[in-house]
């Protein structure tokens, strides 16, 4: 015990703050649904994917990891996932990308659980195994990708849309990221949200919770999206709704989570106030246009570890974490207890894959119902939370037609 | 202008809060997609009903109308209606309801528009006539319905679920009813909300809107449930979560709004402290089981005009609006603006099936994407809010998989 | 019993609600600190009024009542206290109400309370009769008006600003005007607040108190305030806040709270959205410049029983309760229970007057501590709240300065 | 510029968040009415203080500094001022302190600026030298201490209560805390907050920030009071209120910050769930009893850098930051704009005390109001936040008692 690494230890503390997963491993540990099946799997490197490994493992399986994104690898944790047997490809910094991919794909993997996509695409591009069992994806923009490719006719297994689940989408989405983006603008800037002015592009799940925490942090919240349907609820949810170029005027912070690229250019940058300060909680760092930002500024400062100013003329803008995703970039991504729910959904649904009589159809298919309703249970119990249940009049009542 | 009836100028003033159904009667005038077809409606008999009706006539259509509710008929409304040459079989009051429906179905509709599915549920009974076009239904209640007789293989139409479009659920369910059931709580009773804790029962869309509206009356919220994954977003929402008996214990309030019967039992009121305050926000008065409040009871005073109570010993409980649905029964009902979505919604769905080529399947629809995001469109154009649009590079950008 | 009268039956209810007065009055009968005093009261005359004179009486005063604000008498009530021999000069309508103030003066009081401070300037008018014990005023207009006496150096006694108590703060203005104020715009409209900007003009306690409930309703909410603490308060609380011209244009509905005169003017009515509301929550109608509204319209409509709709060519504005103060025209003003903590305090602080061996200062004195601390300790028992008390080491600690 | 140190950049930084110290500064640079002066500093050793005395300096004062908390110093600051001619008395670390409150009292300072009253208080021991200016004091804490020695008939000047300012109140206590306290357990956790239970112990102004903004952030918020009024006020804010052992039983999260000592206590420690969090936010270390709790534990376990597991059993209890001020000790305490505004009324009181013309009493005196109202001022201006001013005739009607 005292002979813990301080990797081994953080992923300890973590599985500690992972009921749900726990449950999940000891089901999996005692009914080894995934004996023999290998495990390909592109994610963050982090305490919390280490114990999604370790759930795999104890139900048979054998797992190769590489990062999703190499900026948030934990060099630690790679190592103490190497040290238990898991084919760890993950090296912190933004090199070797590519080839750690390639690596796993070497690695022959009939299963695969992705957060972007990256390694189904690659796994695409050259070629899918025969017995390929399927794939999971983690993230709205994954499941873009993916259906892109399903739109082509080129999608060649199904892909379990982790990301749609309903406890995915209030956990990690909602509550995970709308806290955690904050978070990392916080520990980047130490700014005071009380009385700002936070623009909010994009008006998802995620961004959603960014501006509910937005405006429980104490924030003026304005709104910017192109989705008729979503402009006017956030009207309704009390909210400023105005084009960009609008809000770009009266920002102190703008926070893009559209999932889309060029959200704000050159034309926001110039009418922005004196300190702004840019961020991005999407998954990829297209969705501010760095550089129109770089060709309109005459020079940059890094002012803070996180923090670049670039100097406009009359004016400067503040950059966070180079455009990445500001939550993995500048905090530690999400809870502990946000990943406990999606690696739950993920282990499950490898499950159900790996354990279904038919071959699956080559499309992306929701999360079972019944997985996301037995990891909302597990929630429930992980919380000491008791709710009642409807008794057999009541069920009856409910489904009859004469009222 | 001067000789407006009281009825005529209530209609007036509705209408000129539903500058949705403005807009889409306008069209419908130009268009004349209804012309020659007879609608039967089973809704309440309202000022914003009244101008669903117009819009229906300006689009061709003749109208025959009945409450689908009695208790919420209003007379002057009625009787500006039969004016105009609409058929009205309503009369305010617990009498003459049944009949009220049979005189409508009498008229021979080929289209019905339902809140709750009385209209069409009886139509079934009789069986629906030949060249029957379609229905739609407004209420989840009625869906519960429409689907237990689709399952039992005697649907005869396709019904269109106006509840279930996203504009529909943000505006009626959400903030409608959410502002409305606290509204007619504090008509009957004008209690202070602030500090009191108030149990909701449900946490369906209408059941988390009522929570919301609660919390923003600073009201400390706790709420039950019986589905797991609503349970939990619950908690993750901030409330307390907790078995009915125990909240039976806590509430200052308590408000049903599950769609189904016999939330609140003898258990229930005999745990409830003195004063405890009960009221419906369901459809139908069935959520609290007034037979075993009354049989509790020593004895029942009508101590306001709305709240009768209920003598249980060394306690009282108060029933508001004998367990009907407080919203209508004790204010308003949902104010013009959420009538505006809701009948823009049903005209809309109306002229959607009304003018499609093909035969329509005997099912329950949503209702069609193009429609709920115009309405969304029409509602910000009222509004005077502006946004933004995709340029060509983005929306590729949004629909490629290489990323 | 079975003979309660309907403003008996009224009284009885109300009394239900305000557990803090009731056992002030259970003191009062207990001890007669009030045996043989003549009070004098201006104030709202409604089933709450009726149980502070009741307590007022059991402590052994005798009482005389006229109206602070003749709209918002209740006949039904008047009668009740009448016919148990309260001495009562009011009726419910707009005439006669100066007579009845000096008809109260004319039975000679010796200690006066007030809303408003009417009863008490009328009688500095004519003279404070020798032995005069003190006042009590409820209201923040009052109290200028009592100031503005002392400044002028005519004030002739002690006046006990109960507004200014804690309790009193937190009950009445914010949490009690701030729920009513909005309560009585949805029941002259049925308005859907969510998705609305309002305007609240002032942010002292009442407009916070509003500004938070329109903020909990969903609504967009815009500050407008001359003082720059306040003014900054707002904008940290998270609203917006500019000059009234500028939200001129933002608003769908405009509130005032000021306590001031002329708040809207011409200027801001022509730069008014079609459609917008106009509400006063201050004490006078002086706030909306009803003369210049006037003058600015081609014509006003009665549109509904509270709304008057002016028209200003291109566009109209509707003036809800003909500027009066809102949440007592067309609401019913204070929940019971926040009057319970408002007449608890009067009761107290009449006693605190009647029991002092020392004359008292010719001044505004702020309600005693003690006796705003008694009123919260009550007011916690009623409704059930425990709380822990500080150990010996504990309070000895926090008033030591060692550390 | 290039030659910037890492203390001198952070030192930019922050003054460049510090809008209103800026503006001061200025003035005080063209105004000097400090000239001449010794001012010394016990304060948190930090780029926001370092710009405070910039300010002095730049009015002509002399400034020698230690630090109020060794914890919270950053030794680059400290070197960067000690670089420009600052006599500074502080590094990092628990060691030295005394020692460094002695050596600034050696440089005979007239004028002091206290952080917890460390500095006057030892001042006061030895005895204050002639011609002693005055003090201003920054802490709830600290200001006990001095009215300790008030009480006790030894204080020796005049003292303003900078923490009892009111813009001070909501900028250092409600928003400051109320962000950082979460702001530190996050960090040092990543802790999920929504759907967390947390105990909030203290209803003061600070202990109402953290309340709000851990209810923005989605968590349940119970709050436990010894003070009826701010009891009431909580419960009245919608939180549940009890006592701290009922609430031991349901907290996930606990944050003391009471200003008291043994809030927590082993009574407490016995009751709370597996894995409960404690925290303090108060300005000493005492709040929780932790002599009790290692005397609880089986043993204690440094789980992360800032959390200690104490083994009690059948269960842990985690302790954050050893018990210490949590913002301060595991995030980066206030934001600058938050010591913007303490520190331009600090600054503004050092002028007010040395320009008086008459000495000031020995006692504790309100910052004045002019001062609080220019900080306001300026404030808004940074924000570019504009508003109205009263006429002639509404600030006539305001002072006017006709009405």
């Amino acid at each position: 015990m005292s002979a813990l690494t301080e990797g081994e230890r953080r992923i300890e503390w973590a599985g500690g703050q992972m009921p749900v997963l726990r449950q999940v491993g000891e089901r999996l540990a005692a009914e080894q649904p995934l004996a023999g099946l290998h495990v390909g799997a592109c994610l963050h490197v982090t305490p919390e994917t280490a114990n999604l490994v370790r759930a795999l493992r104890a139900g048979g399986a054998t797992v190769a990891l590489c990062a999703s994104n190499p900026l948030s690898t934990q060099d630690d944790v790679a190592e103490a996932l190497a040290g238990k047997g898991v084919e760890v490809f993950a090296k912190g910094g933004e090199e070797g990308y590519v080839g750690n991919v390639v690596a796993v794909i070497g690695t022959e993997p009939v299963l695969t659980l992705d957060d972007g996509a990256d390694l189904l695409t690659a796994m695409h591009a050259k070629g899918l195994p025969d017995g390929f069992v399927g794939a999971t994806e983690e993230t709205t923009i994954g499941l873009v990708r993916v259906r892109a490719l399903e739109q082509e006719g080129r999608l060649g297994c199904a892909v379990l849309a982790v990301n749609e689940a309903r406890t995915e989408r209030t956990f990690n989405d909602r509550y995970g990221t709308g806290q955690s983006a904050l978070d990392g603008i916080l520990r980047a800037t130490n700014l005071l949200l009380a009385g700002k002015t936070i623009v909010v592009l994009g008006y998802g799940t995620t961004g959603q919770g960014i501006a509910l925490r937005a405006r429980g942090a104490g924030a003026n919240v304005v709104v910017c999206e192109v989705d008729p349907l979503r402009a006017l609820e956030a009207r309704m949810d009390g909210y400023e709704v105005m084009p960009a170029l609008k809000a770009a005027e009266r920002g102190d912070v703008f926070i893009c989570v559209t999932g889309g690229r060029d959200v704000l250019r050159k034309d926001h940058f110039k009418r922005m106030k004196d300190g702004a300060l840019l961020a991005n909680a999407g998954h990829f760092d297209v969705e501010i246009d760095l550089e129109a930002l770089r060709a309109a500024a005459a020079g940059v400062e890094q002012v803070l570890p996180l923090v670049e100013s670039y100097d406009l003329g009359d004016r400067r803008v503040n950059l966070l974490a180079r455009g990445r995703v500001v939550n993995l970039a500048a905090a530690e991504g999400h809870p502990a207890e946000v990943m406990d729910i999606s690696f739950a959904l993920q282990a499950l649904s490898a499950v159900w894959m790996a354990t279904q009589k038919e071959p699956l159809p080559a499309t992306v298919l929701p999360v079972p119902g019944e997985i996301d309703r037995e990891v909302a249970k597990l929630k429930l119990d992980a919380l000491g939370v008791k709710i009642d249940s409807l008794s057999a009049a009541q069920r009856k009542y409910l489904t009859s037609w004469r009222g």
